[in-house]
């Protein structure tokens, strides 16, 4: 079976959504760990607003003092040019830009129509010393407008592809998306951009991220982004409905015989790790 | 048709799940409209650790700076003794407490077993000088022990009540149940306790919340949960994932010919107000 590379997201994607602060001490430890379990990409930072997600303020922080593996690449989202030059100044290997399939998403995520979200990476990519990777949210279904055209993934996959992001990664954002819509998605997605430029980001709300992985495999897809732990998502549900876990796309892959060059130890210390760092939510 | 309260949640449900901290004073304004608007209960804080939950850490403020309308009862949550007394003190009108039906959640809500978090609420029904409500969480499905025994939610519901609460609030936290799922609970639990004595607190994730209502209602349960806009639940869903919208329920309500004794015009504004507070997520 061929080579699958898992993209550890954990450190962004994963802890973004615990309302409580997590210690920058605690996020170094936890990338300085999982930099020793063979990930070749890890996303640790994420030059957003700090008013509008205060849990990645210290992403300068964090990326100052983690212990850089080689051939680690520690990547971090930049929404615009003053988080790129913010990454560039605190040293991130790669950035990445994220867009929304679908325009209720984008206007909910980043208060901004999808071209204008567009236009606002066309300077980034310009600028950006190191590579730029693309998001794609919202790729099956959208929590405002419905199921998203498979029409609307193709047009702005072709369009930051354009613009020059090296791979782009195709998000099912709230974790509803089908198997049938994932293919039926990638059908479509296909036809503008060749699998090896994409990856799978799947969460796993509904239970459906491996098999939707599946489906991905057999589209060519060779890269997955996942989160150990599987935190991230839904506070509600933290640990079900978050991005899918690194541990469990780990074993589903080495259970078909995919190569992932991963410590499956580490990774499990890893998500134990992660998990620990979640804290009551107090709600009802 | 017979007369039927909703109960607005959402400056403390809806409110705290935005990850950036909302002013004070948008929040008093929040309750100021909703005051207006003919609502005998409006959940308007929550007294639980400011480091877990930061965007509840003005509620004393809230309390202080909200102008109390005549008739309107201002309730706060409060998981223990010094909740409780900081309740008091901000001169909240009455107290929730809040338990789980299931072990996974409590554990991760709360930090401690559902035993354990009944037995922290005993000494707040004994010195409570106001009525006390409770809740229960994940009524039918737990994102982590999955469906929920309606024999657990009818034990939890029994132990509330022997304690003192008056009223219990039936929480389909992470917004999965169906209505046959609710139509089974309902029978466990109107074994042990009236149907006016509880509530039906559903989100909206699945989109069934207003089938599930239709069930409850049928139970003779004359009191439901909701937040104006649908906030709350899911950072990835707000308006679509999280509690069901004040507004969809008093418009279903109407509908069927129950009496709300609520201004419809006034909730819409209040609806768009609290959709106006939530922040860009800036995610993927």
């Amino acid at each position: 079976m061929s080579a699958v590379e898992i993209f550890e997201v954990g450190p962004r994607d994963g802890l973004q959504n615990e309302k409580a602060q997590i210690a920058t001490a605690d996020k170094i430890a936890l990338v300085d760990l999982l930099s020793t379990a063979g990930f070749k990409r890890i996303e640790v930072a994420s030059f957003v607003s700090p008013k509008w997600v205060p849990q990645m303020a210290d992403s300068a922080e964090v990326l100052a003092g983690i212990t850089r593996a080689n051939g680690v690449s520690y990547a971090a989202l930049t929404p615009n040019m003053r988080g790129l030059e913010a990454a560039i100044a605190a040293k991130a290997d790669e950035v990445a830009v994220f867009a929304s399939a679908s325009e209720g998403f984008s206007k909910a995520n980043v208060n901004a129509t999808i071209e204008e979200s567009l236009a606002r990476f066309v300077p980034i990519l310009d600028a950006a010393p190191m590579p730029v990777r693309g998001y794609v949210s919202c790729i099956a279904e959208c929590p405002y407008d419905g199921p998203t055209d498979p029409a609307d993934v193709a047009r702005v996959v072709a369009q930051l592809r354009a613009m020059g992001c090296y791979e782009i990664s195709l998000g099912d954002t709230i974790g509803r998306a089908t198997p049938e819509q994932i293919d039926v998605m990638l059908k479509a997605v296909t036809d503008v951009c060749p699998p090896t430029q994409l990856a799978g980001h799947f969460h796993d709300t509904s239970g459906r991220a491996l098999l939707n992985i599946d489906v991905a495999l057999s589209h060519g897809l060779r890269v997955f982004d996942a989160a150990v732990g599987g935190l991230g998502g839904c506070p509600y549900a933290p640990g079900a409905a978050g991005n899918v876990a690194t541990e469990a796309v780990l074993a589903h892959l080495d259970a078909a015989g995919h190569r992932t060059g991963l410590d499956a130890k580490i990774v499990a210390q890893a998500g134990e790790m992660a998990r620990a760092m979640r804290s009551p939510k107090e709600t009802t």
